[in-house]
């Protein structure tokens, strides 16, 4: 490869990151390249889930509603995430899953557009996003409908008729990013709403939702927020519109007196409104103790490392993809990219198989992507080098054509 | 007080179920009468906590969701449940909240009944039962409606313009309940569907869905089922009706082939497509663990040593209720109730917080309901004596005219 092992030694050796790698509990053996689909767990998050389980749900039972403040978790936790994302405070709370808030969201914005019928999206969309829109549009009697195109599409399909428009800024797939205040703002020239998929941003690199004058966004706990499996998501409703929306799921959380227990739905003020039912404590604390580690950093630090990660792992993997017909799937352009690296290679799967053999972590999409997920807080220069390593090594030996690692699980 | 505490020890020495009290933490010097709020910690759970969370999280990673069964939880948890409530097999799933999941049910229900506008239900239901009632009926465009009668007026208001009866069967304040078999039936020869929550009965006393042909059910997981704070909630499709459905909330996990990563929804066949997102697999697991001691009992022996237990405390406190100004708010036929025995007093709040004072937790519901709950597992007969006590000396002593237990908390 073009770069020395040496040289990925230096540069962590000078990163100012580095102390964050001890906060986390990493298997032996393991370079942990999926951060981008389940973070893993901070010594942290150990500590508070004892704490939840034995002294709040075992000693105070009932009690701990109020005594350790679990009611308050929904709007404690979204303005952790809300000052990671230009939120501003007040105006996210985590709840839910990001498919039911974008739900939520996606209804609010057909409620504040009622003459126009397009959802517009593109076909990088992350698949629930777009199944919720078919779901949101598909309701009885309804007259909208979606319209998918291809991403550099986009803003110039945004008409008179889109309501709102909803992408995910970073691309599951490739990490090909979005210009998130360019299309706002086209969007708002047309008149439409705007909603981000922040699933791959938040944590990722530095966004701004009131800056870019977005309108709604959504965004998922578990990835580079390290909240844990299936860890509740968040979302954002602009401060103008908060208190416009009447919320379709309108459970007893989101209602202006909850402990009144009367008859009719009268919404709260505000983001509250956006909650509905009772959320799961456990997986919601794990997810409040990951967050406050962000504090401690500033994200274009985080960013810069994370471009340097990638560049690095792309300039080795370079030096023998050709050989071996691996393809960057990913934008050349680090500004236009996430912080993942793909690939695609005819044989992806068994690839991606064989690599996990070897310790080296990362995922598959299909049909054909190998994807690499570089969580700069736990992710050293030498584990970007060691993969790029691994992956030439499991091409030069052919080791997937091991029948082992092409033998798909139910599930991959 | 009529009975002696000796009678309600010798009840215990001779209490069939009595061994199942060791498996929970309860903490020291509590009577814990809110279960059917919040169940307490199993010793069970609390290793299973620490297996999710080191070995699976911390150690598989991203591989746990293969590995460990995360993918099946929602169906695994949901057989389970399913085998309390006479759900069958295959017909319930574990997921989301109930709030979300009654939303799911009713637009179900509204789908399959296209011509008839009514959602029919009574003013003893949960409000978040009705607050979501409101949410689906009140959909832009929509001609549908809520109608609220009271319990007593429930069948008799069920006429062809109603799509659905949605009711709790157990009363949340006074413990009522509603005869699933007979109201069922009713609302089929009228051509309705039937919803029942049975966030007050799983776990609490036989239920048998499929023999009363319910159409839907929701519930519970953190109530009797002891499945920890917020766990997530549960809900039942009539295998007659799953695959008619087009849920609006058509999220991934929901999806014919969510690993396709498809752009187009394509429902999967079942109960399945009525799960959206992904699920919070540390609340998940608890509750899956906490349901493995169902299978360990019968029943109708649980049932049984509710209504002595209730029977027990309402003889207990009979004797000086009429003297201090309570009246039983639960009906006074244990067949009629579920299990739990609610008190009205003026000074109910004060009351409570004074009892709680002395480490006999129930709750309060406004305006003037004291609720004691007693989940047989864990709970004494010499608890329901002591707790009867307690309440006794706390209005002979007038312990809840003192300040400190008239000040409500923001949430209560």
């Amino acid at each position: 490869m073009t770069i020395r092992r040496d040289d990925a030694v230096r540069m962590d050796r000078d990163d100012p990151l580095a102390r964050f790698r001890a906060r986390f509990r990493l298997p032996d053996g393991v370079i942990y390249l999926d951060g981008n689909s389940l973070g893993p767990l901070l010594h942290t998050v150990r500590d508070r889930l004892d704490k939840v389980r034995d002294a709040e749900w075992g000693e105070a039972l009932i009690r701990a509603w109020n005594a350790h403040h679990w009611f308050d978790l929904p709007k404690t936790v979204g303005d952790k995430i809300a000052a990671l994302i230009g939120g501003g405070s007040g105006n996210v709370v985590a709840a839910d899953t990001t498919s039911v808030n974008l739900f939520k969201m996606l209804s609010a914005a057909l409620q504040l557009r009622p003459g126009r019928p397009v959802i517009l999206s593109d076909n990088g969309n992350f698949p629930t996003d777009l199944y919720i829109a078919e779901g949101v549009a598909g309701a009885a009697g309804s007259d909208r409908r979606l319209q998918i195109v291809a991403p550099e599409e986009v803003a110039g399909a945004i008409a008179d008729e889109v309501a709102v428009v909803m992408l995910t800024e970073i691309d599951y797939r490739s990490g090909r990013r979005h210009d998130m205040g360019e299309i706002t703002a086209r969007a708002h020239e047309a008149g439409a709403l705007m909603l981000w998929d922040l699933s791959h941003s938040a944590g990722a690199l530095p966004v701004d939702l009131l800056g870019a004058d977005a309108d709604f966004a959504v965004g998922c706990g578990y990835k580079y927020l390290n909240g844990g499996p299936g860890a509740p998501a968040f979302l954002f409703v602009h401060p103008r519109h908060q208190d416009k929306i009447r919320p379709p799921l309108s459970g007893w959380w989101g209602h202006e007196a909850p402990f009144a227990f009367d008859t009719d739905y009268r919404p709260a003020d505000g983001i509250a409104r956006q909650l509905c039912g009772t959320q799961p404590i456990l997986s919601l604390a794990a997810l409040d103790t990951a967050l406050d580690l962000w504090s401690e950093l500033d994200i274009t630090d985080l960013r810069e490392k994370s471009i340097r990660l990638s560049e690095l792992f792309i300039a080795a993997v370079d030096g023998f993809a050709g050989e071996f017909g691996l393809t960057l799937a990913s934008p050349r352009d680090p500004d236009a990219r996430g912080s993942q690296v793909s690939w695609r290679h005819a044989d992806g799967y068994a690839v991606m198989q064989a690599l996990i053999g070897r310790g080296v972590i990362g995922d598959f999409r299909a049909p054909d992507i190998i994807r690499f997920g570089f969580a700069p807080l736990y992710i050293r220069y030498v584990d970007a080098w060691d993969a790029a390593a691994a992956l030439n090594e499991v091409l030069a030996t052919k080791a997937h054509l091991n029948p082992e690692y092409r033998r798909r699980a139910a599930v991959t």
